[in-house]
């Protein structure tokens, strides 16, 4: 069994991470961390666990969190970076679901979430965990630094494209739509229900933080410089991320289902769609899953892609879980294999 | 293993009982029969399938049937009655999600449903599949009727209260709200999102078919007569029923709250919740869960129980495993451990 | 013209009140106030006033306040009760759409609002806004106190069978539910659509502030005790109320149809459906309706009465325009003859 | 007064049109048909109206439509192009929200909506009803083909663009989304709320109807050719439609906002956001409104445009009002100053 910390278990992303590591059979979670609940136990704030575990929220003691094989990061950003060095020396592998060790450029980051990194050092050395990239560096790290919501859609769905050079890189575009939940459980008034129900808009057109993300792992396969305009927009509804993604194709661009088909085949959590297929959101609710469609209308050169994930599961949480069955030698999707509600 | 087959797998009912046998360690799927999708594999419909579920629908096939061990009905009302017969008499054990079996009088299943019982003798001999009043009874039962949604959250939030006798059971009040999944699968011009999303109302006031249900339950375990009044309405969401229900407080009532805890105990399935709680539908969404609370306003004597589940799980396809569970000597909860999706 | 200010713009009620006066031919906006926007244009905080109204929120101006003909106020409970007597000593008339005024009682105030009454004198004079019942008294006022939401919807529904002695008002039951926007515009994490989207809840069970208004109001037209049971729910939407009102009929209690028909024969924002009806929520939204459908089911002795209005039009800010329009001789529909969006 | 007849009123289109005659103050409706309906008064099917219209639907009556000013048709696609050609014979002028009179040329016609055109003679003589296009020839029109709502917003989105000829106008991006009263009122299993609700998907990517119609109004005002890549999307929500519009800038394109505010400064119904704006769709909800934002993210050569109606309003039933305006010489926004419900 793995020891399990969590550090920051009050958010959307840290119940996701319960929720699945409550039935996960080869993890006994050891310390869930708040300072704000601490004492409180950990069904009292989450109904849905009520029956399923028995522990408190706790304030954050290293000594036991030093004593897990495991922590989770399911803190705002800026808090892994501070605490993550301290565990990794004790010998304990880290999993940040929050932004700390995503991008590897000490000065990006600053510039995107205003403030300096705190441990470069440590960022040197932290594997981007998305396992259908990196799954051979993912499985020996340390630290994983879990991908954003956003770039989990966008990056899956333009992968194969970038990597086999059939589109023109540099003026791709992300159009994403997601469901409110991105947007975490904090109080703010713009996402009251009376705020956002029955509306839809775009934000943060001029620059959002995962657009350097997305960037950079498509750079990290592209033959030449990447260029992306990136639109997130907020669906009135509470879990799901859509990437609607549109790229030039070059000249003789070929069978672009039995590309992705191809490049997908050992994948366990991605599903490529039969030829004219729309995936739905809901089809992954809740599910480690991104199911992705490729298209290209009346043959002409702009290809799109469609790419849906459920944003705290295969987005978030989900993919944390799977990147510690890779860092643990279990089978990959163990606690994984739930179906999506339908409807 | 039990080989299970199922007839009507189309409905919002089957694709639930599909989600939830796929992952169950001890069952078997034979068969799912639809006359209009013969052919045509069950994921191409139920895009949340693909990947955990490699079968096609299939005309009804009386033979194949007569080889499970189970056979489901999640068909229209009416259906199962005319093939159930045959099967029992083939030694195959009956679940049926419809109403057929449901109500004991068959005069009142015609005056309510609009035809005659077509197999009344096989209709004294079925159970009623609400474990938490006749577990015993299910355990034996070659044909088990599995129970209505409404009834089953307002029966189960009832129950306490009208077999300790503390309430007056000729005044009973059931003001039940549903989301839209509960009213099925087929085309409705009244059931488009653009007729019920954001509005909510009353239907069916002046009688409903899960009435004569709730009062048949409730009357098995009133000393004196049932009378209720039971008003359903529909809520602008998928999934969810939550039952509020009134009742009139005889002298001497005692602890409720007490009174709940004890009855329900052993209860693997029934949440009673600390006093003062307002359960959500949400925190048993896709859960064979039914989550209680119990109260009495500024102490005067109308008792007010808060009862929520899922239409399509513990209203349906979820109490239909655990009936199957029961029947087959297996641990109760096995396959039905899932935690809500939160948010 | 009617030279009118508005207290505390930024909520909910000010908003819908500046959508109803911004089109109403007899009204001059003089002030808005506002501490915490004061300065900023009121379409730059609404979009949806772009181009139809030019002018900015100020900070509370006693001067010009008393230059007004009438004053609405549209702010978080007991502000009203503080700043009403000047305004009245200066002339002005006043609309308070807050509960500082509603209780005629300041023990009672007191206690559900759990601070003392600030001007008791000035609350023995108050009228209380419901038109259907006060009319001629609204229109002589100079101090009205708008109903709230839930009141409106319970009284209206309620009225006519406890005026007429018909049910035993001893033991009434009144099932509301209500969109989110009545929980207002505040910051507040438990009204994030992550939290309320999707599900629905009883909240309040043991005790809401508009019990004691609705037993009030009827009480007013009681002939024996009034004791009411109030268990308001929150639905998945935006804008409704639908009460859902239960009471046990004496004997002889006629016919209800007519009863209700002749009751609101002359009201203009009264509308008794037709037997058998079902009213939605989406039919009152945005305007300042309240639709009645009366219910005898299986006819046994207890009524069910459906009562559907918009919590922010005929709920509080419409109201408060009719209110207006008796208190100055206009027209009573003035303003306030918009058709509900369908869908 | 206007006489005025609306052939097919039972729609989302038709009753939207009705919502907005029936407070217009030129307008007396003297016929509303519908095949289906006839005889049952409009409001006993849509409650809202209830109150506000006397009128039954009747059979369609050539000489009843023929006495009439104006008809607007709120038909299916085929059934304006019959009837049309001998209502303007016998001097009655024709708004038809369908699509049959949008594309010009009866061959391309044919392609997208699978039949032949009736009347390619009345087709040349129809004038395209977007006013900020074409407001003069609307006025003197006989027959308006009113603009789908897919067009409405991605035309006046890109409008100012491609007339300045400011970007590369072969190879535009369309990423629309809109609420699901654009797929209409009739029943439809892939349209219910148990479908559609909480969930988000792309469809129709290999070829929408509405494509070649946006091709069609910015080929009349580019100089060179037009291609564009149309991606609808359904939202889970009822009413609005939101463009994000995509195109590639040359070289020298200049102050964007200042463009596009004067391109619209005289337009009462478009409003041009301030930069950095992002326009929610529940700020048009019901009501002839497009809100447009223009940016330049990273000050990269791709422009970004935000367009949002409704679609029902000005994508539909608010924008033929205002033709109608136009058409009669009235004033243009005469009857459609309402504003947007918030929240």
């Amino acid at each position: 069994m793995i020891k399990v910390g969590i550090v920051g278990g009050t958010g959307y992303t840290g119940v996701e991470l319960l929720r699945l590591l409550v039935n996960h059979p080869e993890v006994a979670l050891k310390a869930i961390t708040s300072r704000s609940e601490a004492g409180r136990p950990v069904s009292s704030i989450y109904e849905s666990l009520r029956g399923h575990l028995d522990i408190s929220f706790s304030e954050p003691d290293p000594a036991l969190l030093a004593s897990c094989d495991l922590v989770f990061f399911a803190t705002p950003n800026g808090t892994a970076m501070k605490m993550a060095p301290e565990l990794l020396n004790a010998g304990v592998r880290v999993i940040d679901l929050a932004a700390d060790f995503r991008l590897q450029d000490p000065a990006l980051w600053e510039k995107w979430y205003g403030m300096p990194h705190a441990c470069t050092d440590v960022l040197a050395e932290a594997v981007y965990g998305l396992p259908e990239l990196n799954r051979d560096q993912i499985g020996s790290a340390r630290l994983v630094a879990n991908p954003g919501c956003y770039p989990t859609a966008a990056a899956l769905g333009m992968l194969p494209l970038v990597e086999a050079g059939l589109v023109d890189a540099s003026s791709l575009v992300a159009d994403c739509k997601s469901g409110v939940s991105g947007a975490g459980r904090g109080a703010n008034a713009a996402m009251l229900m009376g705020e956002v129900g029955e509306s839809f808009k775009a934000y943060s057109v001029s620059g959002h933080r995962h657009l350097p993300e997305i960037r950079q792992t498509l750079s990290w396969v592209s033959s030449g410089p990447v260029e992306l305009t990136f639109v997130p927009h907020l669906l009135p509804m509470v879990r799901g991320i859509h990437a609607t993604l549109y790229a030039r194709l070059r000249d003789g661009a070929g069978d672009l289902q039995a590309l992705f088909e191809q490049r997908y085949a050992d994948e366990p959590f991605v599903d490529v769609m039969p030829p004219g297929s729309h995936p739905e959101t809901r089809s992954v609710r809740g599910v480690n899953q991104c199911r992705i469609a490729v298209h290209r209308p009346q043959d002409a050169d702009t290809v799109v892609v469609l790419s849906v994930i459920d944003n705290l599961t295969k987005g978030a949480a989900g993919q944390a879980v799977q990147n510690m069955n890779l860092m643990f030698g279990l089978e990959e999707s163990l606690g994984l294999r739930q179906v999506a509600l339908s409807p």
